[in-house]
């Protein structure tokens, strides 16, 4: 499975293609649009959320309904280029530090800063939902589900059990506009938001993304390349604005001895083979371990900053202070599905893998066959 | 640039192929002896560095001491291999958690969990020390090194300046058997790892990369497999035994305020820009901004405890306590050299993509002329 | 650089995206217009190509007039969708001998052939065509020129030099309209097609795609899949129809003894270096030579007979005879641009691995500073 | 799957890495060593096939005669080594025509044509035939079975009947040194070589391969790179000397009219689908259609004449006459083994892609679930 994305924040659309996506799946832009709403929700967002209210339309490798086989292509339309296109944009110079203002100026030789941001932009994670939510639509064919939600925002921090019910966690953090499962630390989330806005700075944090009833076998550790932890970790940080991940909460278990860190394995009666802990986050070997997949990404604070930061004017070689360029003040509620979709996506490629095949019915029978967690097999 | 390597742990020898090196790098096998050597001396690790003192041989691709551009062929005997071949060796059926015993078995359908290990065994990395040399040797041409060190030791924090000198660092790293640049964290770490010998448990920690002198503009914001950021984690966390990476301290700027966290820029009165800090690790965009690039990895303990684990026995159905297969305490330490292996050949390949050319003749004008840091530029 | 196509032959519309193209290349619309222009115009097509008049859209990777570095998106909408969508269509069961109706029915479970159809549709080369074109325009800002013609349509074989004039063979072949530079074969090649027509039969041929001013020493020999003529063959064959291809007169020379072959070499008293003769068209050892490129194919008849051919319904059980849909009757002289596209594709990808580099003004020095077939060189 | 080799001519020794062969496949090393003997026996070879009797070595991926899923690595060992170790060997420096010496020079900046000939020689592809061989294995876990033999040599052609049992022809091949199923034919190719041994000329000629119960539904149509004929055309152009590659006789089906090339389907009382005649050489739409599949192959002259040929040598500047490197006349015969280890590749990559999976023993209930062309399917 393949795909790009195309398409600038303030162009006339958005596109993806998607190849390799089997025949036969039942398709609903409804599925994909609600996505692309919670990419929009969040509290401490900006005013573009208003103006765009994001609609995919399908342009190909769908026919009554249903996936052909055939690569999938996607639009979603600008809302705000008409107003763009006819306004006069004055052209940027002076680099916000945190963008890739700077750095991809260098890199393309722009002399125009606005060529760098226009691509660089979040803006471009609306296409990267919409493929994710066909592939959380294929996953789901096979019972498996991607959740997700804050755990802190700015220096609040969740309370959240060790061993949890993530589709609990889950579905009480959509209850509220900043994605957090932990009623307490969501109002004071909440109040560090409002804050930041009067004190015209922004606010990163972490979120979690997890993966339910994954088979165990995906992934491989006969290669370098082949490691399902580190397509997740990568699939992660290649988001705007995210720095780091972790499979489970592997740097807080650095410090720990092996014994308080692996999770010995128990069998039952009926021959089940289970772990009594998580710790792993659902991983060993770069495979799946049956267990819910956990990966925890560090996102950084939004760099467009309403107070400005010191700079340099490229056009004039004098120092400057950065402009504002409309913006969130944090825009971590909304990464949350963003980060799902890429776990959808790098687990609807390891199980095509492991399936193979060209239609969920040609699919469908292999995956009950697999080899599970059983003595049996 | 490619590479795969192949080869088991008590197979006859490790093999690695490196397609894409330009020709006319001076090849010096001393080079990957001194890293292959580094990966096998730190406090804790154990029986087995005492036998295997590895050596790089050079089967293709390299003739009168310079690369000619076809594919680099290395082979690293196994000298235990000899003793194991004349073993008696009982199948393991009982897997160790935290290791691909259960999870290589059932992917694979092993019926003897030595298949498993025999590949997800680190014996592996020497062929990624082996070809990281090679790419380290290639970076040096461009003036470009990379280092690396202990900051984090089971539950012993190094001290580290804010904005270090990262040579120095590096430096006093390799003057102590656990790599820690900080005299007094290292003697703890020492008394540490001496401990859990005691209690026949393991340690992980964490260990920073860094690359200094690489040019901006390497990576690319423009396509989510293109941020070099989101290689470098991949390529951190597809090192065995490794769960988490962070550009930075990524998880730590989560928690504060963008004022806190972004670079601001300055130029000076020759037209040079420069960040004033470089909490951005390197990188903005996935674009390299010119300053170190710093990744932080999170190891977690080895998974073979003396002391054991509670598990099953796959063969009989019943539980059963782990088996001991001789091991490291803590691996720690050897994990920089394989980490700066991982960097160096993430980095060559971002130069060899922004350079383009056959020889290293041809690259060297082409890196002269880079767009660098520069108002003139 | 990488792309995808994607769309239906009678959906809403096609589109591509087209990745890693440099920044700073001037984009001319009609640079494309005019090649999907050509692409619709030939003596033998049917009637869709009165109902088409494609005209692409760029909606990504463009301002200003200029590439930006990010991926480019294009769109051409089917003018033909709004006819298909209000009409009843019938469902197809019998599959055509030659099409993919069977094989993709097969391969992804349809009940429907329609569904195979759509996308096997040589409609999908519009967009090679539109991506083609592109690299056309990258390839003019170093001097290369990709031409192409036709030298046999059915079994009328065009006399040609055997040293010729590529560029004049162009020129001869655009004035008629089934692309033959030969005018007296040209002729007798509309001849062949009317009397096709009559027949109610359809008809194939062989066309040859040349590249003028390509620099020594794109391609290598050093791995299976990085030698160029493997590439430009597999390029051509993935052209829907075409079922062989050779570099120069590959399958006559196979006849003749090596002195006959291979091409002897001279050195001027400048010091340049140049072949004798042209008969290993362009390639040695998977890498240019410096001399044009040329490429043969041939093309199978059109798999859609107005005659019909014994099939069987698939619904029914029962033998039948295919039905006809609109289809051409020749469609050889419209496939001489689509194979000029899918070279530039290919010349432009190696080129860019030449040369590496982001933007056009990075690339141009590069360019100049080449090894050539020079003795100073 | 994926595969590099390495090594040069005269080096130590050659390599090879072959990555995602699945577990569980029986593993002959005689298999190989079958053909790596067929590779090095055919009239008109030269004095080396005397000295080399190659036997490959697997040093990794197999572990009780099994293959473990792990990266299968291989070796062959160069004998002529050691003497040219010690040999004097004075450097190159006047290409011969037809081989990579100039090209790869002025690619990679070479002043010793040694470097390109080392690699481009031949006998690469000794570890393309080791590959090969495995993949042939996997192969006929799934009864299917690949097939070559010489149909023409210089300008001698067999006459081979329409419709063939390649299985026999196959056999008929193998009696004689010409690998031909003619013997009259074979007698006259036999002549052709001993004349061109007095003309101290070279030979190629025109090779088949086929693969005999390949089921339907390999390859696909939906995106240019995934067509199976364009990857076979280029698996064999890939191969040294190959210059064309055609799937059942495309060039000569360019000339007649849809009506004669196009297979017409029949279906029997059984329901059981198939076509009267294999004209498309068992593909349609880029998808195997369940007939044999049939490629053939142009195999230029050997470069290296006993004559020499006229060429300028680059040291001096001055023109000069090629020297002598010990060569075959032709070396048709022995490519017929090396083009089915390029057909057992790609078509074990593209079942591999079918079934999925991670053991033989999880593909084989697939693979008997496979759809075929039945009505029932």
């Amino acid at each position: 499975m393949r795909f790009f994305t195309a398409g600038e924040s303030h162009g006339p659309m958005l596109t993806a293609i998607l190849e390799g996506m089997p025949a036969g799946l039942p398709f609903d832009m409804e599925d994909i649009d609600r996505d692309l709403s919670r990419r929009q929700q969040g509290y401490g967002s900006g005013g573009r959320m208003q103006i765009e209210k994001d609609k995919v339309r399908v342009t190909g490798g769908v026919m009554n309904g249903m996936t052909t086989g055939s690569p999938i292509s996607l639009i979603v339309e600008n809302r705000d280029f008409k107003n763009w296109r006819e306004r006069d944009i004055t052209p940027i110079t002076t680099p916000r530090p945190g963008h890739a203002d700077l750095t991809g100026a260098i890199k393309y030789g722009y002399r125009e800063l606005r060529l760098s941001l226009e691509r660089a932009s979040a803006r471009e994670t609306t296409m990267r939902v919409a493929v994710g939510a066909i592939c959380k639509r294929f996953l789901a064919e096979f019972g498996i589900e991607i959740v997700g939600y804050v755990s802190q925002l700015g220096d609040v921090v969740a309370q959240l059990p060790s061993d949890p019910d993530y589709r609990a966690l889950y579905e009480a953090a959509e209850t509220n506009d900043v994605r957090c499962p932990d009623p307490e630390a969501a109002e004071a989330m909440h109040a560090a938001i409002r804050q930041v806005k009067i004190d015209k700075d922004t606010l990163g944090g972490i979120f979690e993304v997890v993966a339910l009833n994954v088979p165990p076998g995906l992934g491989s550790h006969v290669q370098f390349d082949r490691k399902l932890d580190a397509k997740l970790v990568a699939a992660m940080v290649s988001i705007q604005a995210m720095k780091g991940a972790e499979i489970g909460h592997a740097f807080k278990q650095a410090g720990l001895p092996g014994s308080q860190v692996h999770d010995e394995i128990d069998v039952d009666e009926k021959g089940a083979i289970h772990r009594r802990t998580n710790r792993a986050g659902g991983l060993e070997g770069g495979i799946t371990t049956g267990d819910p997949i956990v990966v925890r990404v560090a996102m950084k604070p939004i760099s467009t900053m309403l107070r400005g930061a010191d700079s340099v004017n490229l056009a004039t070689g004098e120092a400057d202070r950065t402009a504002y360029e409309r913006s969130d003040f944090c825009a971590l509620p909304r990464a949350v599905p963003i980060g799902e979709s890429m776990m959808a996506i790098v687990l609807a490629d390891a199980l095509l893998e492991k399936l193979g095949g060209d239609s969920i019915e040609e699919m469908k029978p292999r995956f009950d066959a697999l080899r599970g967690n059983r003595l049996a097999d």
